[in-house]
């Protein structure tokens, strides 16, 4: 960020009066340019048992298999998000059930937040950003081949309460750890990485 | 938005190649500035069965009660957020327990999540934004002076989960009506408003 979007003028970085960290200011126009994370909404869409993973057409981790999800929009609820992205990514209507969990990712600025939902047909097909669409029953899904670590950790804990019938709010940070591998560190569950 | 924060130049208002909304595209430098949702963090911090309300000093909502809560930072997790905002309103020091509630506010593009905390001691004192920090018992909650609707659903239901013993997440939408009033319309709960 170098210019105000507001006036053109050129940007300051520096510690706003009544504030305690860096912001970007313009000195011209007096707009404080405030910079926060941002919401990647996905669905956990389910038919009979079975979860829809999407394989991806598009960096990062082409070719690896992810739950539906994206960037939510301006204007839109949570749950229209998750809505939104399923119908994108997976040609496919859901009903959305509950939060089931929500993963901070600091390193990238967002907040991951996984919606149960239900198929409202078992009909589905590739979108624009997916190479492949498909229902896996737990043996079935590709868990070497799954593109995000918090995709992995909510269908593993998923799949667990499925089982039992009571499903939990999982709550996570998304953290690096010195060899720069993406590490589950859990708020309020115990992770059980195998 | 008016001028690409990168480059200096004018932005164009369109809807860029694969894409299905207009966004604020810079014809110079070529960047796609995507504007989206922003995540609101509260604590519902308790010592003994009541909980600590912040009097606003600041608008909109002036001289009005509220949970602690502000904008999440980049670089922090939600509950990091909690944690330094209570801090910051409240001078109060918290342990985060599990996420309570999450309101989508459309109209203002928000994201409101509202965090089980406990108190680590009874000692508090108003921050910067805060006139007046107190302890309420159900009964003495200000329920006509709260600021925010989404802060007396949070209250409401929590006093009710409270004596019964279970704490249920809860998720709705803020909504305005013809009448400009805001409305919890919830997604899977019942919103009792009495």
């Amino acid at each position: 960020m170098k210019f105000c979007s507001q006036c053109g003028n050129p940007l300051t970085l520096r510690i706003p009066e009544q504030d305690d960290r860096e912001r970007h200011v313009c000195d011209h126009c007096g707009v404080i340019h405030y910079q926060n994370p941002r919401i990647i909404v996905c669905s956990i869409p389910t038919w009979q048992n079975k979860v829809l993973l999407c394989k991806r057409a598009i960096e990062p981790r082409y070719g690896l298999w992810t739950l539906p999800g994206g960037f939510m929009e301006n204007g839109e609820s949570t749950q229209d998000a998750a809505v939104r992205e399923t119908h994108e990514e997976a040609c496919a209507s859901i009903k959305v059930h509950d939060l089931y969990s929500l993963y901070n990712v600091m390193h990238i600025n967002q907040v991951h937040l996984f919606f149960r939902s239900s198929l409202l047909s078992p009909e589905f097909a590739p979108g624009a950003e997916s190479l492949e669409v498909a229902l896996f029953s737990e043996n079935e899904v590709p868990w070497q081949d799954l593109a995000f670590p918090a995709v992995a950790s909510t269908l593993k804990h998923y799949f667990r309460d499925l089982s039992e019938g009571t499903f939990t709010l999982r709550l996570a940070d998304v953290v690096i750890d010195a060899d720069n591998r993406r590490l589950i560190r859990p708020l309020n569950f115990i992770h059980d990485d195998h």
